[in-house]
């Protein structure tokens, strides 16, 4: 979907690497994250700075293979400390449907998934994933169990202005980030990760070590690249008014949710979330929610399974199921290219209603 | 070490990405590696084929972040499979000093680490990584264990004409190949593994899809530019005689371990692996070995710790006892910068002999 803006921004964007550089394993020996590169760091300090999302005075930073990668290292880093195992991985439904698959990926004896946080009975031998905003829905999630000697892990992915208006610097333990989401960079592999605690950096940074032995250059520094692209975009703004990324994105997710709103209604089959209008400190005026999926609710009752009854008029969309709530709800991407994005509207448009 | 040739090579090796290229997280959706970019996987046949080293024909290729991750999605794919867990994952000792920590690293219930091959007394419940030509002491390895109902995993990194010669195509189940070794590019992590079994290859595809979601593009895209140089200078050598990789590569290694025996030879005090010259069928004569690591044995008596001993000279090597066998000997990298190498071969000359 950020396709477009890319090829307005052209060679700015473009990244150019000699068969002789960046060879080596090693970026910075003396970094705790010692496969991490220097000019991929400092991007992404200044465009938290520029956007004010997280914080990262005295932040280790953690770069990762995606913020999949992130998620296994940080499960790892807290399962290694804890000294109970395997320790109950949650996370509130509905939640991300990846979750699961991940968590129990390695069969590792450190943790295992034990399904939604609110249905969690344990003591305090647990992490809480927070997605915020949530995959699927969108919402503002906090963290729901409340033993302090728990752990939790906020996966940040879409804690950017062209989704959700910014209510400020987060301030969590462990932050997750990932450039799919902040970019639309997917293709590129790389996520990030900021953390407080210096043990618990120097065990993420260990299990990437023998994971993948580090992460590619190539992608740190195109990553980069890109960001310096945004930032500067806001921080040198063009006399003539080149396009800002986070307000491009917010203008074309804005359309798209325009539309599909208009469709579902017109269909009066379905219901989506409904968001209220928050003040955005980065736009500096109240701004609505624009999530990066769309969780929309089979309102019919005759509807048992609602993801068969959308690829039965060919449209992709992933079961309630699979986040933990059930098959009346399903997921469908707001990020696709705009082809497939208009053949969907068309066929919900189609519908009888 | 190969910097310099890519140094000579200059533009041709350069990789340029636009920002509006391989975003996506798709490479190839028919592919069981729907991750894989298709002018990768034709660079990495085109160079097996020029090579011969490796046989292609109805193999699937799996990419993933370094062979590192290819040795973790071979183990999640085999111990997968197998019936009885924790599977035991061997090697021969001396073995790569990584092995163990890579399989023990997830803490998986599928498998775990078991040990030196030759002394293993179990049934057929077993993994026998085999690294031909083998990482740290440069010889040819076959499996050990004879049970054919055992599972066998070859890490080839080493096979390529620069380290030794090529006795034809190796044909195993599942052979693991890494760039890093291949044309010097580390930081470009990338492997890839040819894969008999079609049910392995998916179990690969899969775990790489929950470990990372695939793998770097924009590494990919530089890995396939980088051995499509190698394969032009052989298929299209230049009338002018440009520099051929695997001549150069050789060379260079000649030169260090003709500069390496000497020196050991005027201390007295130390050994290296001798190996005798054979048919080499890609440079069509007899060549030598030349591995990418010095395994040095400490020949003098009063030397207990080999590892303890360099370390006073300021010599940095990995001691024998993290590759199974004892502390009297010592790995030491062949593949390091021309200056580093020089103040190596300096250090041991001025030891009294």
């Amino acid at each position: 979907m950020f396709e477009p803006l890319w090829k307005e921004v052209g060679d700015n964007a473009t990244v150019t690497i000699s068969g002789w550089e960046k060879m080596s394993y090693t970026s910075c020996d003396e970094n705790i994250c010692w496969f991490l590169e220097p000019e991929f760091a400092s991007e992404v300090l200044r465009l938290h700075k520029i956007v004010n999302n997280a914080a990262t005075n005295g932040r280790h930073i953690i770069v990762g293979v995606g913020s999949t990668q992130m998620i296994h290292a940080t499960l790892h880093a807290l399962g290694a400390i804890k000294d109970r195992h395997p320790v109950n991985v949650v996370s509130a439904a509905p939640y991300y449907s990846m979750y699961p698959g991940i968590v129990d990926l390695m069969k590792s004896g450190l943790y295992h998934w034990a399904g939604d946080a609110a249905a969690f009975r344990g003591d305090d031998n647990f992490i809480e994933l927070v997605c915020s905003p949530n995959n699927p829905d969108g919402t503002i999630r906090h963290a729901i169990l409340g033993n302090e000697a728990g752990k939790r892990v906020h996966d940040m992915a879409y804690y950017w202005p062209q989704y959700t208006p910014m209510r400020g610097l987060a301030d969590h333990d462990i932050m997750l980030f990932t450039l799919s989401k902040a970019t639309g960079h997917a293709g590129t592999r790389i996520g990030w990760a900021l953390v407080k605690d210096k043990e618990v950096a120097c065990e993420m940074a260990k299990f990437i070590t023998l994971n993948t032995i580090g992460v590619s250059k190539d992608s740190q520094v195109r990553a980069a690249t890109i960001l310096k692209v945004i930032s500067d975009g806001y921080e040198f703004p063009k006399p003539n008014g080149a396009v800002q990324f986070f307000h491009f994105g917010r203008h074309q997710l804005a359309d798209r949710w325009r539309r599909l709103r208009q469709a579902v209604e017109k269909s009066g089959q379905f219901s989506l979330p409904r968001f209220s209008p928050e003040f955005c400190e980065f736009f500096k005026e109240h701004a609505e929610t624009y999530p990066g999926f769309a969780w929309l609710r089979c309102e019919d009752q005759k509807i048992n399974d609602c993801e068969g009854f959308f690829k039965r008029i060919n449209v992709l969309t992933r079961s309630g199921k699979y986040f933990g709530v059930g098959p009346e709800y399903v997921r469908i991407s707001m990020l696709d290219t705009d082809g497939n994005f208009d053949a969907f509207i068309k066929r919900i448009s189609s519908l009888d209603s």
